[in-house]
């Protein structure tokens, strides 16, 4: 029996559209128990953004021996429709670059928490203190989730040396890219508030348009940065405006504004959302600033090169330490230690007929392994 | 009896929200018969815009007279809620100034219809022509009303040589103002199209949002003009800007907004599509003007001097020649002949417990009268 295989099949089998609670983490459980892992569960939150399962294992090594963690999810985004076989009965077909497992969840990330199962099996016990770290709402709003965890393990005393991560980071081959870092973002919501009136008399009312357009035009107009050895430029995007005044003769009393920022290290959600607040305010706005992430970044170093030369020892590929994409779990973890994601190619996460390639489980499975065996050497 | 408070009271008695039909039209034409009008009314339009009844009568004078015409509508606005009595009961109550008539179409235009029928009666036939133009729709889309009575009366050969608009043009008394003119009006769509994408890959989207700020800001910052002798400047208002994007991490696919632009006759709805269609274009976008009415100016000259000299000689006030206000049917009457509108006082026009005072209804009586006559005497 293929092992690794086996496991991915088993997590992907267990619908688990973000939130995940059950069944997906009863299969984790009952995978890592068997390893010599102490398994703990617990649901937080509740109605909208929860209740959220978590799960945190942890299987000690020597006293004062290192401790590495991985960490990773078990919800998945909703399957949508078209898909050839159903997205929660995992399907094995066979393609010219070998045969290939369907089913949501299969890259993002079943198959590397199955990876991460799979290589502990070949960490020995005596080369440290290995923990996993799994909540089941990260595709969702992660109010309750790898931040609770965290929160648990600090009051527990779990404090891990280092993090991996296994989001799907690879792009074209397994191996291509790694994520030490990630940016930052905030969304602002901006309004102006004027005096409604007709167009005939508009002496008699103020319009807040002209003010929200002009605040735009200069937000739109700044340049963040030039980007830095390891970010690219902090972007800033206006992704909404809305008015909702249906009446053609009518001056609206009100306009607002939602702008997306994703930042570089350079800045924080604060700082921005001051820069962003201090314009509005020069035309007449408010604004209403909510940081979903703040930026992450593991600079190059001694984690890189072990991840690096795990990768290359099974792959032949130099990864590509990359800053790219949206936001993952590491912009919460990155408080507990260095923290670098890497896993599964990434061509078909949150897209119908999602699919892993079974070899490429089998090398994650061993690059895994390589990691932490490396990583708990220190 | 007091024969022109009793037309009001008839005319308001009959409900006829926008478009007005049948029993409003019914009371008219029973005034209008006996003194000598022959009446001619024809519905005209379908959903959504109609039907529409209008009416045209006409009471000849002497061949090769002048012909003078009264125009109007007998369409109201709903009365929403919160009236002291019925909107459709007239009901007269005393005030310190005076009684007052109360009731839906009071002085938006019943009375000052009723008046027209009361001042006819005391033109002589021998003064010359005179005809009634009255629609049910001008409060509403205005496409099947007063524009067919006027492709009617063309078709039938009726050619006025002037015509008086009774709408209620008084501010504070009776007789304070008379409108030669109206500005135009055009409201414009605009539309940018850009490429939806994540906010994370921005190269890989087109944001649709900055270009339509821009073109915003350059037509908000546009100077039509700096006005006229006889018009206040033109003004572009901002009345609505859409984009209808819910989800915060999406750069849409496009952009939408809205101008309303009030004109002076250095203008046309025209051109100022076309200077509008050449800012979109520039940053670009699309545009779809629709022009909702041309602006109209009757200068100064012999007929707004009959009508100041009717109106000096029952209230002692010289009446301002405006052109400030909305849009009235005078935007079509223009094609047809000189047109000014006089009428009663609008403080309470589409408002809850619209009143007139009897006192004006009898004044407005004898200065229409005296208008005719001197309009018809040429
Ligand atoms: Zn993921
Ligand atoms: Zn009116």
């Amino acid at each position: 029996m293929n092992q690794v295989l086996d496991y991915a099949k088993r997590l992907m089998a267990a619908p688990s559209v973000t939130p995940a609670t059950g069944a997906v983490f009863d299969e984790l459980e009952a995978m890592l128990s068997p390893l010599g892992f102490e398994v703990v569960r617990f649901v937080a939150g509740e109605e909208p953004d929860g209740p959220v399962e978590n799960l945190f294992a942890i299987r000690n090594g020597p006293e004062g021996s290192r401790h590495f963690a991985f960490a990773g999810h078990l919800d998945v985004v909703p399957p949508g429709g078209g898909w050839t076989s159903e997205a929660f009965v995992p399907e094995i077909r066979p393609s010219p670059g070998g045969d290939l497992l369907y089913g949501r969840g299969a890259v993002d990330m079943k198959g590397a928490i199955a990876c991460m199962v799979d290589a502990v099996a070949n960490v020995p016990v005596e080369a440290g203190t290995v923990s996993f770290i799994i909540t089941g709402d990260e595709e969702g709003p992660a109010i309750h989730g790898t931040r609770a965890l965290i929160d648990w393990m600090h009051e527990q005393g779990h404090a891990p040396d280092l993090c991996l991560v296994g989001e799907p980071t690879s792009v074209n081959r397994l191996g291509d890219m790694m994520k030490i870092g990630r940016r930052g973002s905030v969304n602002i919501w901006l309004e102006v508030e004027g005096v409604q009136g007709h167009v005939a008399y508009p002496h008699l009312a103020d319009n807040p348009i002209p003010k929200l357009v002009a605040m735009l035009a200069e937000m739109d107009a700044l340049v963040l940065d030039e980007g830095t050895d390891w970010f690219q430029a902090s972007n800033l995007e206006i992704t909404e405006i809305e008015v909702g005044n249906a009446a053609h003769n009518v001056i609206p009393a009100t306009a607002k504004a939602r702008l997306s920022i994703r930042f570089n290290d350079l800045h924080s959600g604060a700082s921005l959302s001051e820069k962003v607040a201090a314009i509005a305010s020069k035309h007449g706005g408010t604004t209403l600033p909510i940081v979903s992430g703040e930026p992450f970044l593991t600079p190059p170093g001694a984690f890189s090169q072990t991840i690096a030369a795990a990768v290359k020892a099974e792959t032949g590929i130099d990864p590509e330490p990359s800053t790219t994409g949206g936001t993952s779990d590491a912009r919460f973890l990155r408080s507990v230690c260095p923290v670098i994601e890497f896993g599964l190619v990434n061509a078909t996460m949150h897209k119908r007929d999602e699919a892993v390639a079974i070899a490429d489980l089998d090398a994650l499975s061993r690059i895994y392994a390589a990691i932490a065996r490396a990583a708990l050497t220190g």
